[in-house]
């Protein structure tokens, strides 16, 4: 492609998403495809010969976006919001172009600056306790992919200072304990095991009747495993658990954490955005107890995935778990002390320029972009529950402070279960399900760039049918 | 950001994005910049008001640009390649335009079968063994974000498989032992020590003056571990190490790995896209005994990071290791097996649209484009040695069939650490360091898409005219 060729099929590109972001609302949210499907309609060996480059949009429009489940759509009420804005798709652009990587301060220094700057400007925008700012003596924070990684470094950071270092030599993780609800994120347990904690290591801490973890069980389980000669090191609190975003009680674990000596995780991947808006600062309660914190902008805040925000308190534990320095990664700035090096505080070394997201979304749209899609979604979840209420074949079944509201038909799984498939089946609206305490629920998350009240009504409307015909 | 704007800007940067990498060429590869110049320039708190596009636009040139290190410099032989080509740079905004997750098959149906294509497209082009095609009986391929990635995966699945997946249970890492030389790639420590694999549990395997391993070194090691009671289970082969691309003798290792039942990982990371070339296809030797295998399009193939590939011949023991099955992320499709959620393949959840890079550069510029390149910068780099040799100042300090050309002054390492100093601090190009076998070397890495035979000159004639100043 000749840089005339990029410039018009560029041009071609940019007017081809506005369209599909603009009519995705016309399109069923999920198409009746089964497994085989897309790569039944596309060549089995690569081209012999280079193909112009209308043949490759006509393939999006034709097999693509048919095999697509549309995240951008405005009745996507499943899993959780994972929006783009016009302003991170464009970021997102740049990033591409420039290319450059961001593994060291001397590889690209404006790419390690520019994210410095956009960890502290959302520190700022969150209202976050001080100790995480990269200005403090011993905090920072960091752009990683994903929540699942940034909790992955907090138990590397974790391991790393419960041992005092030697895990890096020794590799010893048999005496190690974790703890964390029910109601964790899969990441939990699947970040402890990349590290070496193992099922029998991680202690599942029962949950109350909101779903949140009962502290004082915590302590006593803790008590115990130190009685048992073990050494307990990492607890996780979720602020806005996956299944019903029901939140921990951070401060009382965090109490509790401190005077253990355990490093307190809380993992608000989806909710901790909602602090953006000042009337939803209580889900920062308890963050001055936390050695590290994550939340997702490419979740409610509509940047584009991906853009997981990670912050620490003890930077210097982190660094311990992760820092490698081989010879061809050297450099004098990065021995200084005066830069940081962004390898050293994530899983993999290389890493895009992933902060101009934030920098173009948040100089372009402000922060009032996405203050008002928190405040409408968390709205129209209220009301959604008040019609729910008013219709006795329906029960909601957890808390729901917050833009998801789990339901289920008072008929009993088998009916609830039914209608999430009918529904889906629909291609109208799409809804997730999970099992709260042994009760499947369905899960309908108001959380899209596009979601007005007319999408929810519809969406209700939807599920009070389906529920008539079953 | 309107609709509207949305496809003004878009193509603005369209636009800028063509003249950037029309007229890098013009600009310093690396500006003389100090810690905190970059944000000293910035506000340091978020915007009160949003801006006019232009703002950002302004401050990409006069901030963001001149802070950058050019990776798409003509004059760029640093680190390692990291290229983007027109093709790759649209497919990555069409990833972020439709902004889908691919976590699951049904999550985007699309997202995965297009995905699993173009590794087998790849499987095709690079002449892969069957064993790791999607087709065959126990293998496949995933994108995952980087080597480093890929690596760690590839340890947590022999890891899986040399506990007989007890691991996933105790944590108990304490008797495993890994094998890998000092010239492997320092993810390797990293992953190692991650997956609770001390440095202890480590063995350097010696080099030979090729800086290859040393394989019946590697079977001495492995029978004195066995005999103190511990558990060998897995070795690093390197194809293409980073400081000297030294290639390790894979068909030999693997042939003790098998004896030994010890999972073989062959990191290609820079190297193997070679094997696009029929006549590299060398790089490609001994893989029949790999249970692993990674190399980056987004290195040597000019697809911009990230993008790297990774292929196993053991999905079960990957599967074993990555899995896991919460409530909220079951599908009926997963659960008949008739569709890979690639979740399961990789360490974080969640995950872009990233095959679409490989699917625009392959259907617009053809695996030809990335044929050419190789064989340009190959041949660059064998003309280049001629003439070092030819300069009795200089000594070419190790093997170099492929792009990277280690060479130091013989007057010694104060030397030649003055001279990648000098050469660095011109702007005209950028080199990076090296310590081989104790000695240091300038590694002049030829591997820019649009890196001529005039650069390579230039570079040259750089180090010649400063090596005459020291």
């Amino acid at each position: 492609m000749t840089p005339e060729e990029f410039r018009a099929n560029g041009h071609a590109l940019i007017d081809w998403i506005a369209e599909y972001l603009g009519n995705v609302g016309s399109l069923a949210v999920q198409g009746k495809i089964e497994p085989g499907d897309i790569r039944a309609q596309l060549p089995e060996h690569p081209p012999a010969e280079t193909e112009p480059f209308s043949n490759i949009v006509a393939d999006l429009d034709n097999i693509v976006v048919p095999g697509l489940t549309h995240w951008q759509h405005p009745s996507f009420f499943a899993y959780f919001p994972s929006n783009v804005s016009y302003a991170s798709i464009l970021a997102e652009l740049v990033t591409a172009g420039i290319g450059v990587q961001g593994m060291s301060w001397v590889t690209s220094p404006a790419c390690t600056e520019v994210e410095t700057l956009m960890l502290d400007w959302m520190h700022e925008l969150l209202d976050l306790p001080p100790h995480f700012r990269s200005t403090s003596d011993t905090g920072g924070g960091v752009i990683q992919g994903s929540a699942s990684e940034a909790t992955l470094s907090s138990i590397l950071a974790a391991r790393f200072r419960a041992t005092g270092g030697s895990i890096n030599t020794d590799g010893d993780t048999t005496k190690l304990v974790a703890y964390a609800t029910a109601q964790a994120h899969s990441s939990i347990e699947k970040g402890l095991r990349i590290a070496g904690i193992g099922t029998s290591q991680l202690r599942i801490v029962p949950h109350d009747e909101r779903l949140a973890m009962r502290p004082e069980v915590l302590e006593s389980l803790i008590a115990a495993d130190r009685a048992a000669g073990l050494t307990p090191f990492w607890v996780c609190s979720t602020h806005g658990t996956t299944s019903s975003l029901a939140v921990d009680p951070t401060a009382e674990i965090g109490a509790i954490a401190g005077r253990e000596g355990l490093w307190l995780h809380v993992d608000a991947a989806m909710a901790g955005i909602g602090a953006l808006a000042p009337e939803f600062r209580w889900l920062n309660d308890g963050l001055e107890y936390a050695d590290s914190y994550t939340t997702n902008p490419h979740k409610w805040m509509g940047i584009n995935f991906d853009c997981n925000l990670f912050w620490t308190s003890d930077r210097t534990s982190l660094l311990g778990a992760l820092s490698i320095l081989p010879e061809y990664l050297r450099s004098r700035a990065a021995e200084s002390g005066a830069a940081l090096d962004y390898r050293d505080w994530q899983v993999p070394l290389g890493r895009r320029f992933r902060s101009l997201k934030l920098w173009l979304s948040l100089r372009t749209d402000g922060v009032a972009a996405p203050q008002e899609m928190i405040r409408r979604h968390v709205a129209l979840t209220q009301e959604l529950a008040g019609w729910v209420l008013e219709d006795s074949r329906f029960a909601i079944v957890a808390p729901h402070p917050l833009n998801l509201l789990c339901i289920a038909l008072v008929d009993g799984d088998e009916a609830t279960d039914a209608l999430i498939s009918r529904a889906n089946e629909s291609g109208e609206a799409l809804f997730t399900r999970t099992v709260l305490d042994g009760k499947v629920a369905l899960r309908f998350s108001i959380g899209g760039r596009t979601t007005y009240r007319q999408h929810v009504v519809a969406g209700w409307e939807l599920l009070q049918k389906l529920a008539s015909e079953l």
